[in-house]
């Protein structure tokens, strides 16, 4: 699909222009483009199977913690939205609305789901009836619209994908529980198959989903020094569950309502896969979510020809068994002009092999992340491969792990506080006193947000960062996307 | 999620009320439900576990034909379906309109995709420059939106799922036979997969997609007589190419229109397997999709208790290997509720294991599709599943495909045709002057349309079935869903 020219074209330099870089690697790497509508994008056929290999691997922990797929209709009707104050709030700014269908003026607009709580709600109150019909464990797969001022190709659309899932429990105590285990699968899929450090925490009132009783989050570190939301589970309460009256009749014949959770992440992590592992070469993949994870490239001359390309296809056939292979035999090109384009597409292991390597019974691979070049015998290819994709992988994180801790950094006044922020680094672990007055006038003040308060840590004295009352609260504060 | 009731409750008979039994059966089952926006439906749990196996089964088959996935955005700027004179007239009355995002009125409004030909041959005027760049293989699933006047779960929703697949090419050869290629994909798939066998071959000018140049199907036959699209294929020729300027630089340095196809099945497969294939009883699934393949009824009284539920826990850990196995081990419902229960939604093969059947080391499997049942000794149980899963595929097939021929009928005649009809009953071979006119006044007087015109037979004599005229061209018709 690209032009011939595409691929040798510069990218921004990451250290100078990080958010030309973000959107340069983005646009070379083919990984998606801007739609000719505004805000949406288009996510080209290699941004959308590295989605795919995602959804993949959560749609497996999300089965295995008992959850199943449904899917809800698009579209809400106007009624729903306005039931539940605080989310009709938050929504209603930034949705769009159906007004026409066919030939008639709709007598109610329909909202463009931002997110289904209330026409899921609505189908909940119709299907549950007993306490034997909980605890409901759904999970949607589905593309979602919020109609957002400025926008950034994966980061913030007007149209993205996601998975939201919507859970009813019969107990309090239940649904908090599944809030935090839905928080810890999400900890896990960041942080074992994308490679992404994350913190775990709850987010403050002001920072909460319209209508959550407690929203928790996953906030990574991007390396430009700003903090990504990557993912959030919601404790409901019984919100929706009174409006939408969503009631069980409990063992003990009482009616009750039900105690609700909603969770999702979505295609922005793709932005955040981009910005943690990213270098000035491009974008740097995880194994476990490339969607090409060897790349050949052989070296071809003269009469060796024959010879390589022969090998070229028995080691596909191996490696094909234990990884994603694919082998760029391609005439027109230079093998250098090779390396350079997967570098930029961020394959894992690129493996070179020419008439000296098939001689000596050998090929090269070379490391994505550092670099490094190694010589391995073609007899026990795969068990080579595979661990090297391993090693891929765990260096991935362990980088980026070193990066978020490097650039955490414990704050206790307010100039310090300025001065991080200033030069643009990281997340702050400060005392904060617990007042919306103090973390609005912080935001105001330096751009920054509580991005959480960390889970399960003890108390520890301190003095608000801002206003200085004394506290035991410690949160993380960071610039965000 | 069902009330305790539910199940026992009654479906209406699939002999006398055909059309009440789909929906009873699609309700009791709970594949869906009715969603709270005129048109729209929820795919349930169970309904979404099945369309997840039927999407895995055809994304497969697509890809391995080289096809790669994205996603182009779901709205598409009201100009660019306008861009295509057909292809605006076919589409225009059925779709709908976002006039207002946030608190903006949108200056140009969007249209909800109802198909993406347009949006996506805009994206690949951008993409392809060269005659490298071709072809173009890819693929989307998503949502879409067809405001229908009248609906039906599955069948005819105004929201639905599917699968569109937009290819470029460089030749109108290569595009002819890339249509024909998808259409026989969709026959393998539905044939193989689904257990439905199909009719392939040509659509008429009056039935044809808007804009195409050709469209292929395939149609297959529903149990009450009707007929069903169950998939099309378009040969878009440079009708899109033009008005959307998709251009390449050939190989002789000319600039050239591109050719193209698009293809697509969707949700309403669903409303086929339960037409197809279903009974008095209810749903029956082929096993290649179906969401249980086995299930397991323990029958448990008095003492044998724990042995009984320790001889399942073994069985299906073994089973769960080689099949989709659940263990329906619920205390509060008795063995024959569960066998009604788990008819009514399809499952191929039911286990009944007993007390005397733990001591006969065996186990008792009945078949969905005949009811008949065997004794299967524990030992090779594994190889027994299998292949009598193989056999339920099977005989849906031949059960199915004995219908489609029993009730295909050569006609000659207008008497008979209209006879055929009023006992609502099959497909009609019969020949057709080729003229719109006849077509569209059979359609008019008899219900019937043209499904399409079979692929490769030979030219055979007849006279039109309706005004006479001399003609080789023998054509399928039907009243079709």
């Amino acid at each position: 699909m690209e032009s011939q020219e595409g691929f040798v074209q510069h990218i921004a330099s990451k250290t100078d222009e990080f958010s030309q870089w973000y959107i340069d690697v983005i646009l070379r790497a083919e990984l998606a483009d801007y739609a000719p509508v505004r805000g949406c994008m288009v996510i080209r056929p290699y941004g959308y199977a590295l989605w795919e290999n995602m959804q993949a691997l959560l749609d497996a922990r999300l089965k295995a913690t008992g959850h199943k797929n449904a899917y809800f209709p698009l579209f809400i009707p106007e009624s729903f939205l306005r039931k539940e104050a605080e989310h009709v709030e938050g929504f209603a700014p930034e949705v769009a609305w159906v007004t026409r269908a066919g030939a008639e003026e709709l007598a109610e607009p329909l909202v463009v789901r931002p997110t289904s709580e209330t026409i899921i709600g609505h189908m909940y109150s119709k299907w549950i009836k007993s306490w034997r019909d909980l605890p409901v464990l759904i999970n949607q797969w589905a593309n979602v619209v919020r109609w957002e001022k400025t926008t950034r190709l994966f980061l913030r659309t007007s149209e993205f994908l996601w998975q939201e899932g919507h859970t009813c429990h019969r107990t309090a105590e239940e649904a908090q529980s599944e809030t935090l285990t839905m928080l810890e699968v999400y900890r896990q899929f960041l942080t074992e198959d994308l490679a992404i450090p994350v913190i775990a925490g709850q987010k403050t009132e002001r920072e909460k989903f319209a209508g959550a009783v407690r929203t928790y989050c996953v906030e990574a570190l991007m390396t430009d020094g700003r903090a990504l939301q990557a993912g959030t589970s919601h404790n409901l309460g019984q919100n929706f569950a009174k409006v939408f009256d969503i009631t069980y009749l409990d063992e003990d014949n009482e009616l009750k309502h039900v105690w609700q959770t909603s969770w999702g992440v979505s295609t922005r992590l793709i932005g955040g896969i981009i910005m943690v592992h990213g270098d000035e070469r491009g974008l740097a993949l995880p194994p476990k979510v490339a969607p090409v994870q060897v790349v050949m490239v052989p070296i071809l001359s003269g009469s060796s020809r024959e010879v390589v390309l022969s090998a070229v296809r028995d080691i596909q056939t191996r490696l094909s068994k234990v990884c994603r292979v694919e082998a760029d035999c391609r005439e027109e090109y230079s093998p250098g002009w090779k390396f350079n384009e997967w570098e930029l597409r961020g394959v894992p292991i690129r493996l070179e092999v020419g008439p000296r390597d098939v001689k000596a019974g050998q090929v090269i691979l070379v490391r994505r992340d550092t670099g490094e070049k190694s010589a391995v015998p073609m007899d026990g290819l795969e068990t080579a491969v595979t661990e090297l994709l391993d090693n891929v992988q765990t260096g991935l994180y362990s980088k980026a792990k070193r990066f978020t801790e490097d650039n955490t950094r414990i704050v206790e006044d307010y100039d310090t506080f300025k001065e991080i922020l200033e030069s643009g680094r990281g997340f702050m672990d400060a005392p904060w006193c617990g007042d919306q007055a103090c973390e609005t006038a912080i935001k105001e003040e330096t751009g920054a947000t509580i991005r959480c308060i960390p889970m399960d840590r003890s108390a520890r004295p301190g003095k608000c960062v801002r206003c200085g009352k004394d506290t035991e609260t410690w949160v993380y504060f960071a610039r965000a996307y």
